[in-house]
């Protein structure tokens, strides 16, 4: 684990190795995705495995799944929460076209926080929600988290295309003006129902799986009215 | 783990961003191949590691493995399902030709059920099949788990086949057809066999591996007849 | 986990489809690196990190870690040997020039035995090697799935190179047999120190490090050579 | 896990196969990447989880998180190490060209060490840090593998850039030089920094995390003294 000094500025920076930068930003997004493919999928181990020999096994497998519920709930929700994390990753990375080196840097930052470490207040929620004592610690640690990602996914997309400009040429101010608004309020949204979970834990879990279910629910109407437009040019 | 809005129905509604649909699909598809062989290789995890510390030690090593067997049959099978799963996720990727916000959500609900979670249930099978109270339990419960993944699978192929037609032009309904019939039995069947295991857990487990074998052995027949047509066709 | 029954011979044996067979290989080739991966980096799992809260924490970290000596000692042995395997089958791959559904399964058969599965006996050798009652069981057993991965890795050739011939039809009969030669040996090798085992567990353990030293130390000889030969070739 | 004897050196250093050689290096790259993704992500498994089930669940989640922040800095500090690790990675395999036999086999010997091997002593650190008996043993031995994973870095560069030259001929000594001295100090400074471990460990790892913080922070200055430099440019 060598903190090694590479000639970094080198491959990004350098303006004659135009070549190169389209297989470097192509590089980062498959190392991307490779981390929220692996993410996405350790957060079963979030899932307590009930053991025949465990001491409460006298109850029956059952109860012993039945009583998980909030496990499962916490592994639904993160696992939608990292897949939104993914499309729209995978939405800045294709607007990009090029990288350098305070990319790589935030992209790792945003991946540590926002994807990596996710397991971890998935696995906190679903074992202690419930408990009266500690359930608002555990709601509070999932948001906080949760504010932080989304606050860095914000910082990247603002890194990339208003301080570095890694965005191409072609694209308007207008546009990127239209994507940054899209983006902009989900820290704002989630570090309010952290807050919320202060007052009400549940209340700030079911606003968690109303934001995923907003995120995924519309899209019938959209393309409803995209096929309708549609229809509608054809007739003109 | 923001729940960002993303300019979500642009890169795959656009028409005019026609060239940048086919990199959109691919990534889903690595995307998913990433998630099938993590998941693949974490069902590792459900079998038990003895160590000589254990309280059970005393028993020897070879006992300890040789009681695990139900635990290396939940492996085994579990790694072919999730194979067959890969093997036809991928036919399936190979037919769609464009992909889009619909596909990318019911992807991730199917690789979220089908994949990723199936090493719960292949654990609690390897654990609890032999424990006369709980057995039926582990079995419906692997079954069940089973059934909506197949349901899921077959749902993908619906929207991306028939609702949001992804797939070439140049694909006969006759063809579409032909996959869908070969597809569409396989809920009904698990269903049929998770029914079968609150009768007899054991008569299920073995129906779940007979569907395992059925896909894979009648190859050899398939390619034997195929190697007597094409000797057919030369003679002709 | 749906045993969904595809159009499984279409896309792979369908004459037609001469150019989508490619990627078809292409794809197998990038999951099974993918499982490899995630094998060989899932090794870590059998090294027992100790916690200041453990009963033997007493006998201080020092001494928790330098006991553990032959975790580390198997932990090495199956991370060069997992690597050897990747080695080999990126060089069967190469030859390779198409798939088929035979060699889908077969491959995912060679995976599950001589690569996910092998985190297990890894873990097992490195508890159990020093346990005067239980380490001939660990040493046999570590043989044991070693010399059935390697007959399913020379199986998986054999399908590929005589049954299904995916080889490109350049390659001589020569040269097939060349690759076959350096390759059938492994089974027996492994199978004759799987046998040692039973008399001897540390014997065998040597003989399994000793094929992974002999696969990486002559190269520089060989390299040596091929450079006196190129030396020669251009004198003359 | 055969340790099957391939015909190695052929794909590699037969200078007829010139053309299969690119993939084989991107192969090599695609591999570690995926090694590097789940290394990175497995780092999280150094933290604990806490249980309601606990002994010492009584003293609430809350002082249980908070009293774990060691292990969350040995997370945040091993992520950016093997993150600083993969940027190097890219760059050096950026600038080879092609691959040969010792390459893929000193490449995996870096990965067992100096990536795949570091959640372990990541785990321990972040365990045994604050222990007064045993936190010089946990901070050396992060530092000694951290040394060795250095060397092993440096040992490969050294491999493809002289010994085996597998870089770009276009690129000049002076070039390379560059490269080599920017890498070379990493063992010298960890080595130095694991000696300060065995008198303070608090040290140390302030050390490690300054390397860390020193290879990120710099860049801020770079990008602007080039934008001032293009400024100064555009201005002439």
């Amino acid at each position: 684990m060598p903190a090694t000094h590479p000639p970094r500025s080198q491959p990004e920076h350098d303006p004659s190795a135009h070549r190169t930068e389209d297989p470097s930003l192509s590089r980062i997004g498959t190392f991307s995705d490779g981390v929220f493919a692996i993410a996405i999928t350790l957060l079963i181990l979030a899932i307590r495995i009930p053991h025949p020999t465990d001491a409460d096994a006298g109850q029956g497998l059952l109860t012993l799944l039945t009583q998980e519920w909030r496990s499962y709930l916490a592994f639904v929700l993160s696992f939608m929460t990292v897949g939104i994390n993914w499309a729209n990753h995978r939405v800045m990375f294709k607007i990009f076209v090029r990288a350098d080196h305070g990319l790589i840097w935030l992209n790792l930052l945003y991946l540590m926080v926002g994807v990596v470490f996710i397991p971890v207040p998935t696995a906190i929620l679903g074992a202690w929600l419930g408990d009266p004592n500690n359930q608002v610690v555990a709601a509070v640690f999932y948001g906080a988290v949760g504010t932080v990602g989304a606050v860095l996914f914000v910082l990247l997309w603002w890194y990339g295309a208003y301080v570095a400009r890694l965005t191409s040429p072609e694209l308007s101010a207008r546009q990127l003006r239209a994507i940054t608004i899209s983006w902009a309020p989900a820290p704002f949204v989630i570090a309010t129902l952290t807050a919320i979970a202060f007052a009400s834990p549940y209340l700030a879990v079911a606003g968690y799986l109303a934001i995923v279910l907003v995120y995924i629910l519309p899209v019938p109407k959209l393309v409803a009215l995209g096929q309708q437009r549609r229809r509608a040019s054809r007739r003109a």
